[in-house]
């Protein structure tokens, strides 16, 4: 196949999904096509998507067996090259692929005076983290991630958790300045909340903490947190000048916990959501790294330049195209949007992103279109 | 629960662990209640505490198992809310407990004319990591991690290693320039220190070479340094006015071996040692991975300023509260301690800090007094 | 033994070492002794060599049971210091360790008027990572890592892969700015290239992306790029005042696949080649990590500079001496061969580079003569 041929296929499958730009999930999904043998094939790659550190092990005795013979054997699998090619087919057609529920949306304050109150509970739902796929989560208001709770530097800030979960919790506010008795952490600052029970926290978002912060579990943390107690937390400079400016944001939370797995914004591939931008934007990425592992994001395509970390601008922003974030960083970075097309956007642990079967987990696209 | 309350109850907490600044661990001990019971329990958090890449996989397994059944079935366990919080409160209740031995402490030289002479003694111990928790360790002069040599820029330094492991070792001076013939690697510039052996590396600490290096085994070492054959070996600048100024030090060495799983100087919390400092001082920290994984490390209620890569000023320091440090690597940060409280400061993996039992491993805090 | 001894030991050492300066692996090959012995051995040091997420865990197992006994019990193997060090001497005494095949090696395009033109096929080989120790790959002309593509800003570009493996396959140009219809995504740029099609990308070597980039399959990813479909693709800058000046380089492809476990230009120690250099000299090394883990790689005796990520220059270098590289990222750094002698350089997780039988995997020496 010649290049030319190539790049008329490669147009036509870019106006398809350029054509997405800015449609919900929800509305995209009547696009897919075949949609209950899809659902068969995307259940298939899925029981792979759910990695985790178990999932990822087992994975690693499937990809990795290390092999001494000395015969060109061929691949482990008896699966045709048009088997597994239709699979990942499958796979990339039906995204941004429909599920239930979606995380991360803002949420609206209540008013208490000059006092922005923001009510959370806390409560275990079944959450539809890849199409067919649900985990049993631990949600803030029933969404994965929890909803965006965003302010100004100076605001008085009030946030309200009913505990309507099995287990005690409390709200750590990660990468704010508070004072230390509503810092979130059970029997140094405050009590658990117990089942049933309300508490508030109350502080003022502090002049010079602007940023992308997150907010989630302290308590039992390492499963609460891995099952969805968690959220964007971002202060908007009082000054905006102050910061880098942008024609759009982006938040990407990471996950690698039992509820699907390898997930952005709490889906896997196909479920994730595309990033969009009209030629020539500036776009910010918010990543915060609500996970076990580290995770390289690598961008196709155009590079990103690293603005911010865990809120803080840097002194001197500095290029690249694979960002490593750790658990608990948030990196803030900018990308302009020079380059048209459908560009994969994925976690280069390359087990946190594909199969034998297809993409899956951390894998999503930044679409620049005219 | 209002806040209000909530600020009572901390103001209490606060002052409980206030009153252990500056006070040993071993003494703080007897402020420990119903220590038999209390032992008790760390013994069963420590189960989980002695996390390794086995153990974490086992975590794993536990907390991460995925669920695809669609109702909101109550958690894995079947232990009430109020017996898990009752564990995770005794363990931080016993925040800091007592355990024999404590590592890390300065090593005085003998002087030998102008030469400053180390003495280390390399065996096998037995060290209690956690209350109660003991596990077979390779130390130098019976602590984990090793004595702390400290030294000037332009000192003459011996160090004498006599080897009473039941295999041989060496001695790598970590970050150190120094001749080919000291560097400490077996069969390329040394022959093993065999046991009974005794051997001694001759040096000068050169100048421009200041900063936070390590010492540790390179024999064996995956096994050896990660069993505690480890220690901070830190250069002072000749010149003061060369490094950025501070009004106390704290070294914290991360590991996750054998002894102890996750530990912060040699032991899992809450056997961690608090760090302390009054309202407005600037606190230096030297982070030393000597682990075989990566450690992101957040402290709560105030940012990090990075001044230094193993050793090297940084050309322009930043800002961060989540530090990701990877094994071999030093990295110092200045923490301005502007916030009152008692500030959790933990690696944010969260499965190296806390289980359904409590925190375990890598936690401690910055308290913070006026 | 004396330090005084010591150095004459290390001086024979060093001069052994320092003969294999700019001499082939191939023709080294013939000073290793006992071969047939050497092979025994190495064959027991690799068996632990080939170590992936799957025998890393096992070695974990190995190395870190959590020991709670309190008495001093020796080392858990039953084999002697002496037998054990032997095994170490063996592998040191065998660096750099003959063995088929050497990858990275320059690949010369043909030129078509104006265009360079890289021919490519990918196959199925058995390659020799280890003396004797052979493992099934999917390799690039028949080498492990792919030979190297290297271009200057500006240039017209064609590659050529014809895909003889028994599944399907794409290439990605990682780093590089080129038409979203050259990205190598399949289904979305371009359909996979089937067994026994050929395929052709051409584009530009974009001015503004010059830098150390690399190549390697997108399809099936974390198991085809594991095995060996990788590669460096270097755009030289069409200004060399652009970028520092150097007196030589060396790219580090590092991996942790099924071929070999931890590797370095696809080979594991002691089949890694030495990095060599001229006292006073400036040596360039291009870090690439096609793996699926983080590897800090740590140098002896001397610093490093870091000058650039994922190919772009650092706004301000910094020095370290232990680099972490994640996933898809690639970092150049300046080494000043400033100290003389035989340096290990190797990743420092040190399960990654040695094992109770010696130094295998990640690990490498520079030598610095006169």
């Amino acid at each position: 196949m010649s290049s030319h041929d190539q790049m008329t296929t490669n147009r036509r499958q870019f106006l398809w999904l350029a054509g997405l730009t800015g449609v919900s999930a929800a509305s995209l999904s009547l696009l897919n096509f075949v949609i209950g043998d899809h659902n068969e094939e995307t259940r298939t790659r899925n029981a792979e998507g759910t990695a985790t550190a178990e999932a990822e092990q087992s994975s690693s005795e499937h990809d990795h067996t290390p092999t001494s013979n000395t015969s060109a054997a061929s691949t482990p699998s008896a699966e045709s090259a048009e088997d597994m090619d239709a699979l990942h087919e499958a796979g990339v057609k039906s995204f941004p692929a429909a599920t239930e529920g979606l995380g991360g949306q803002p949420l609206a304050p209540v008013m208490d005076g000059n006092v922005k109150v923001f009510n959370l509970e806390a409560s275990v739902v079944s959450w539809e983290y890849a199409p067919g796929q649900y985990a049993e989560a631990f949600a803030y208001n029933g969404v994965v991630p929890g909803p965006e709770i965003r302010v100004t530097e100076g605001d008085q800030v009030r946030v309200v958790l009913t505990n309507n979960l099995p287990e005690s919790t409390v709200i750590h506010f990660h990468g704010l300045m508070l004072p230390n008795s509503m810092d979130g952490v059970p029997f140094i600052t405050q009590p658990p909340i117990k089942p049933g029970e309300t508490f508030t926290y109350e502080f003022t978002a502090r002049p010079g903490n602007a940023g992308s912060h997150m907010y989630h579990s302290h308590h039992n943390a390492a499963e609460q947190v891995t099952k969805g107690l968690l959220g964007a937390f971002i202060v908007e400079p009082a000054d905006p000048s102050t910061r880098p400016a942008f024609d759009r944001e982006y938040t990407i939370i990471l996950n690698d916990g039992p509820i699907g797995g390898y997930t952005l914004n709490g889906k896997s591939f196909p479920a994730t959501q595309p990033l969009t931008a009209k030629l020539g934007e500036r776009v910010l990425v918010r990543f915060m790294n609500e996970g076990l592992m580290i995770h390289p994001m690598h961008l196709h395509g155009m590079p990103m330049t690293v603005i911010a970390n865990d809120g803080y601008l840097l002194p001197q922003p500095y290029m690249l195209d694979t960002l490593n974030i750790a658990p608990g960083q948030r990196i803030d970075v900018l990308i302009d949007a020079t380059e048209l097309g459908v560009w994969a956007f994925h976690c280069h642990i390359l087990s946190h992103a594909e199969s034998r079967h297809g993409m899956f987990g951390m894998v999503t696209v930044l679409i620049v279109e005219e």
